[in-house]
């Protein structure tokens, strides 16, 4: 707090520190910033503090925050509130911030719509440099960046965007529609963050434009929430590897144990069921486990070993879908790929199972069966590793959820299995009859 | 190749369609681009593109080539080039340009210093805001970014920064020092890329400067650099967390399955050695599965379901440290929910569990087994998920390295023992002596 009062800091430490203080301090300490940082610190307040302030302070300055604020933090803060205030704080705004609210409000979560904010320069063909360097300055206060500047024409179609580099360098007669690039990189509003944060990634943009579906140019995605989007993405792909359910991946800290519990236990039974077929196949070979007991001792290397390389194919499958080098391969190939690099790392690791089974066991048929049934389990797991996640994705549906804990799982029961029979077998042929 | 010839596109967009063309013709379309692009698209090209054009381009072409490009991108360029290669281009490259390149190839792999580029724009406090203006207009076709402008004093100290946004709405009069802000974010020469990245998205910066041990200004790292990182980054937690060793994760796609099974099989060995304890201590209880032999079929629900709640835990301190979300919350009140929440789910679990074993094992002593076991396998797996990544962040090794198939394993060794005593301990009971 005390670091507020000394001087102009950046408005995310601000906001922290404000954010770290006792709820009944938060609203004391907020009114001391100076008008014009006061907003843009709200906007960098975790989503509970800002609902503490929208409770503590007298409606003036609440109106005047919410009024304030870049469209896409108003909604995004709104996103957290109940739907009664929500309505009451819109009623309450000017028509023309009601009206970009409640256009952002309806575009679906998690696509360029919901992502853009509508504050940017847009320019005409027929201004001069000089014009247009007169309308950035204007504008520069409430517009979130500069640096890309859009030209549309008078239907608000987007026929070509500058950057202010260019505008800077450029000779002040010199005409926009001469400046600009008609060469436009554009998302839709539907488009899914994911692929917004793909382009910008991809051409090194500090913003994308956003058209509707008539072409008209309604706002922009800017490169710092596109960050946010990438991260993420990168939590949320991770969960699903640690087959911990995706939800506001945000706040796992902040939620309470019963909480994390629910979101938990819900992947750990379906991956139990899965698992209690591992139970049931053991159970139904136990004629050759009452046999040779010993078997038994190489179930979880079997089927551990196989759940590691399937997790192996399945981990650089599903990162190869999500940051798109996957597809110059194709999906073929790239199954192919797996299932060889399983059946040659199967082959490598029998060298050393082999006689690490026969010197525990003391018996050269359980070496043979583990060795046997390991290459099988390998490959069979590599291919399925590499072939589930691309399935869900030709499905539609996202390849995430094909991730180690459920390749491993599968691996699991087909393991047992394989291994269980090979025993058999061989039992068989030891001593036939 | 045609879309080229057919005007402007983006560069990026030109170099993937030159990298897809055949080897003998890339030099062919590469000489068609106007020659400003052409540095720019270069830039973009895969390494093993860029070499295939260095050596069919005249050697000219190539000098000029590498003369211009931006000392970041040639450094990552050399980064891939054979030593000697590297050299004699570096003996024929300018003295200002050799200076640079030689500066930044001392640096550290993954540091600021290796990240940023030494071409920015730097003011002086003294300058007025016009005069600023035109050495910006001077600056700008040969600086990688306008828009953060910094402030130095005679001895190249950075004393302020200011935008272009800024430099722009002011009054041209105005001196330069009382329109930056002093209050500068800045990393040193050797702070990891990593945490480079987290300065420009907790901040929302578009670059950020990077200054020496003297706190002399020395380059800058810009936002889209920072982005590749944060995908580098996630890419090698995800990596981890499906026991794939860390490498060139960008290149996966394009190594012969030879390089992928060798950089498998190091972690798979590694897992299988500790699966190997497993094994010994399902051996060194042969007894009692002699006499129950059912009690094997629970080895893998019970092993399986330690890994996977382990798994979850593992996943959450991960990710949460590299967030930097668990940093609020403290090491030690993480590893106490997580060991509850284990408990909580391994409670839930029993529910389920215990009936199913009663009529698989059709025995209430392996159901009773199973149940106790379960809770006490699963409250382990989740301290060890959350205390082993927590305990290796403290000793400044990656935590990722303890991810989900190194607690799983760790967990199936403890699981079959607490399994197998308990079941022992339970028959001893059953029927004494
Ligand atoms: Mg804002
Ligand atoms: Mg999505
Ligand atoms: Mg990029
Ligand atoms: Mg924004
Ligand atoms: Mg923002
Ligand atoms: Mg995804
Ligand atoms: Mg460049
Ligand atoms: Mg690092
Ligand atoms: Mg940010
Ligand atoms: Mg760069
Ligand atoms: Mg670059
Ligand atoms: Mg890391
Ligand atoms: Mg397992």
């Amino acid at each position: 707090g005390a670091k507020l009062l000394l001087g102009p800091v950046q408005e995310v430490d601000a906001a922290e520190a404000i954010g770290s203080l006792p709820r009944t301090l938060q609203a004391l300490a907020f009114r001391l910033l100076p008008k014009d940082e006061a907003i843009e610190v709200y906007e960098y307040l975790d989503a509970s503090v800002q609902q503490t302030l929208l409770e503590r302070l007298r409606s003036g300055e609440v109106l005047e925050l919410v009024e304030e604020m870049s469209p896409d933090d108003r909604v995004r803060l709104f996103d957290e509130l109940p739907a009664k205030v929500v309505r009451r704080l819109l009623a309450e705004l000017s028509p023309a911030e009601r009206r970009v609210t409640a256009q952002l409000l309806g575009y679906e979560a998690e696509t360029a719509g919901r992502l853009m904010t509508t504050e940017f320069v847009d320019l005409k063909e027929f201004h001069s440099a000089a014009q247009a360097l007169a309308i950035v300055r204007r504008r520069a206060r409430d517009t979130e960046t500069i640096y890309s500047l859009y030209v549309t024409d008078g239907s608000r179609h987007l026929t070509g965007i500058l950057s202010l580099r260019d505008l800077v360098t450029a000779d002040p007669e010199a005409r926009i529609g001469d400046l600009m690039t008609r060469d436009v990189v554009s998302v839709g509003t539907d488009t899914d963050q994911e692929e917004v944060a793909r382009a910008i990634q991809r051409y090194d943009f500090l913003a994308v434009p956003v058209v509707d579906r008539e072409q008209r140019l309604v706002g922009i995605v800017t490169v710092d929430d596109v960050i946010d989007v990438i991260e993420q993405e990168a939590t949320r792909d991770l969960y699903a590897a640690g087959a911990v359910q995706a939800g506001d991946e945000d706040d796992y800290f902040q939620s309470n144990l019963f909480t994390v519990a629910r979101r938990r236990v819900v992947w750990l039974l379906v991956l139990l069921v899965a698992n209690s077929g591992t139970s049931a196949v053991i159970a139904s070979q136990e004629l050759v486990l009452k046999q040779v007991v010993v078997l038994a001792a190489f179930i979880p290397l079997l089927i551990g070993t196989g759940g590691n390389v399937g997790a192996q194919s399945s981990t650089v499958v599903i990162r190869g879908l999500s940051t798109q080098r996957i597809q110059a391969m194709g999906a073929w190939r790239a199954i192919w790929r797996e299932s060889v690099a399983g059946a040659l790392l199967g082959l490598l690791m029998v060298l050393a199972v082999v006689p690490w089974a026969a010197y525990v066991a003391g018996s050269w048929l359980v070496a043979m069966a583990a060795g046997l049934s390991l290459v099988a389990i390998t490959t069979l797991a590599a291919t399925a590793g590499a072939a589930l996640p691309l399935l869900f994705d030709r499905l539609g549906l996202d390849p995430a959820l094909m991730s180690a804990p459920f390749i491993a799982t599968a691996t699991d029961v087909a393991g047992v299995f394989i291994y269980l029979q090979t025993a058999s077998w061989l039992l068989q042929r030891a001593a036939p009859g």
